[in-house]
């Protein structure tokens, strides 16, 4: 946990957004397999840990306005508990660790609010993702399953205080990219042909977890990084070749890193992987270069499209001019996805809220219809204070090139006689991690090789 | 998968049982870690892997009594999916491996059902354990949370077949044991003081990863053997420590194994850790013994019970006459826990319908009240084909010892005066897995080492 007095701040400052009502938050629980006792590891909810910093399921918290105060409801553990579990910190302790006096035990949340709501008091709540939830708003609130209305208010007040990290979370970030960047580095020290790919993800979940953290979101490593949410291990590598590894931890107070590299399963890159991978690291570049306060994520977004648009022009996978082709939104048969996303608590950061809400303004709105930018989950202007991925790619997917191909698509910008010949090609990423500076960004972590020699290097060291 | 007739004839079976109405299965989803599209690993149900094999999220299915027919509710991948998932075998390609013809889109499942229930034609359903289930069977059939109401008919029959395991289920559970044994092994091997438990843990983790198997369950790696439900694995270990490892995996169709090791971390036990370890292993010989058809395992576990207590009125822990001791439920304080569970699809198997039809039978119904006794998941009368855990074990937990201490608690046959010189002491457990045989019994897997002298022989050779 952090110190107390940062719970404190971060609940008076929401508690400052609003004039009356109570705030309901509530935690995660832990979640059955396959059968009630057999569980998934517990997570806490972000904007709970955020808040209230307890890690601990079945606990909910009210921040009443009116009176001024933060309660928590949630049980103590009983003999028989202490007896299965053995003894651990009570919730009284890790509630003082968090500057929260007042605790009731969870059955009394129900009357609680039923009283609240019989004063006409407005109970506001945030979007819950978790079915347990869900049902739990309809027992405590009264409601069926379509009445449930979370507060756009209360979303608005979390997204803005989410949105800028303070100093103490920035290191926890640094924290999270520092350990996959060793992740990565394992990564592509022992990578090579004949591996399956379940080998090289479960090796570097073994470097993560001796550091005490885990995955934060299933990693996709995988030869088939055209396949963009690629969570199939099982393929069976080979010279030739390319391993697209995006892979990231959270620390034990739940902040995420979420860094991708891509590089060859044999020695080297054949000409054409070296060829593309440097319009990757070119678009990389440019994107990197632009981040700064003021800009809008959207356009630094447009500017790595013209980048790589630019370099499979002169690849010949691409033609015409490169700022007409991503006007057309051509370049999308190659990068169907946005450049990146908010990183936190949540490696898609407060992703429960709503895009809407926390990557976009009403002012400027998500496009939803054009594919390429609707994958886009950040376009608004960036903060100091904002942390953010970055993350180029050139994917070539056989199904949507046949597709676009059948109906001609674009033909003006793209050379689909080449292209066809390279169906099988795969995908490659590059992505950091940063935080916004009022001076530009700062990228989080140790530096992760990414020149093409620095991989090289780093191949021919090997693990041995 | 199995063989499609194997499917064929499980539905074969469970429709025989019922004379009209429709059976529906709910499968499982992929539940929501901090946000909707940041997810568990999936786990099919094991009563919906049983019947229909498919391990894909978001699939239900209606056995028809009247029409004689299995209908699957599914959908198919859209374009959209195979851009950003990959083309995968189609669900109409899985359904056909399991011999199941007619499917029909998710959403149909609604009206279907409402139909079922407008001709007044019965659905009976198992009870559901996840959430999600809970709110969709709300929707599908109209009902409050308060209105589901499994049925005991439906439960009482998968129980009756997931009960009796065949051939081909044995084979899997062998396989199952086989890794864990390995797993074992390399714990005990690689365990020296000045680690920490989570980094056992994490290893042999990763050798079962790398065998494409899974954790059956969250594993208990623990220097506090006597703290039953332990998760904790942050502890640094240390010379003259006990470490209790219990761990298993499942095979990729879903079948657990669950054995447990307690070994000491330094070279050798001390005397007092070598005496308990025997009378510990001589309560496990004695059931193993006692393991035939026709035998109520409740009676088993108290012959364990009865060589625990023996062996703890020669170590001096207990006094008086240990069949007494057992009667009068002493010998609790020592073994709180029950000798073993089935074992199947679930490390627990089949918990999720119910322990007074899975462990039990109406006419001979569990005792839920006496401390120990209370928490034994299974007391009917075995029968070949079963699988069971045998794990008994001696746990010395410092609050109970205390709390009964100051109510005197059985003073005739416990020796307070000497147990409390040992409240440190820790705990011990031994399990393997066994199926009943007609002849007796079989164990499952390769031979995992129990005898002090085979474990020290282990230890002696690391892992270097």
């Amino acid at each position: 946990m952090f110190e107390k007095e940062i719970y404190v701040h971060r609940r008076r400052e929401l508690s400052s957004k609003f004039s009356s009502g109570v705030l309901l938050f509530l935690g995660n629980i832990e979640n059955p397999i396959n059968f009630e006792h057999n569980t998934y590891p517990f997570r806490q909810d972000s904007s709970f840990l955020y808040y209230f910093g307890i890690k601990s399921p079945k606990l909910a918290t009210v921040v009443d306005i009116d009176a001024g105060e933060t309660l928590l409801f949630g049980d103590e553990m009983t003999i028989d508990d202490i007896v299965w579990m053995g003894q651990q910190q009570t919730l009284r302790e890790k509630a003082q660790w968090v500057g929260i006096a007042a605790i009731r035990p969870f059955h009394e949340l129900q009357p609680y609010l039923e009283k609240v709501l019989k004063n006409s008091n407005q109970v506001r709540y945030l979007p819950p993702y978790q079915a347990h939830n869900k049902l739990l708003l309809q027992h405590v609130l009264g409601l069926s399953i379509d009445q449930i209305k979370p507060s756009v208010e209360m979303i608005q007040a979390v997204v803005t205080q989410r949105n800028i990290k303070a100093t103490e979370e920035i290191a926890e970030l640094e924290k999270a990219v520092d350990v996959a960047v060793d992740m990565h580095r394992l990564a592509i020290k022992m990578t090579r042909p004949g591996m399956h790919e379940y080998e090289i993800s479960n090796a570097i979940q073994h470097l993560a977890q001796n550091r005490q953290m885990s995955f934060s979101y299933p990693p996709i490593v995988t030869k088939h990084g055209e396949i963009l949410h690629n969570h199939i291990q099982y393929h069976k590598i080979k010279a030739g070749d390319i391993l697209l590894n995006d892979s990231g931890v959270e620390t034990a107070l739940g902040y995420a890193s979420d860094l991708t590299r891509s590089f060859p399963v044999g020695k080297r890159f054949n000409p054409l992987q070296e060829e593309l991978y440097a319009v990757v690291l070119n678009a990389f570049k440019t994107a990197e270069a632009a981040l700064k306060p003021g800009v809008a994520f959207k356009n630094i977004h447009l500017k790595a499209c013209e980048a790589l648009a630019e370099g499979l022009i002169q690849i010949g996978f691409m033609k015409g001019n490169a700022q007409d082709a991503v006007a057309a939104h051509a370049h999308a048969l190659f990068f169907q996805c946005g450049l990146g996303h908010m990183l936190g608590l949540d490696v898609h950061d407060m992703e429960d809220l709503g895009e809407q809400y926390v990557g976009y303004t009403a002012d400027e709105p998500k496009d939803t219809k054009t594919f390429g930018i609707k994958s886009l989950r950040l376009g608004k202007k960036l903060e100091a204070g904002n942390v953010v991925t970055v993350e180029p790619g050139i994917y070539i997917i056989p199904e949507l090139t046949q597709m676009w191909a059948q109906q001609n698509l674009h033909h003006e910008f793209i050379n689909y006689d080449l292209l066809n010949k390279h169906l099988d090609f795969g995908g490659i990423r590059i992505e950091d991690n940063y935080v916004i500076k009022d001076s530009g960004y700062h990228r989080l972590g140790k530096y992760l090789e990414r020149e093409l020699n620095e991989i090289y290097d780093l191949k021919d060291q090997g693990t041995d």
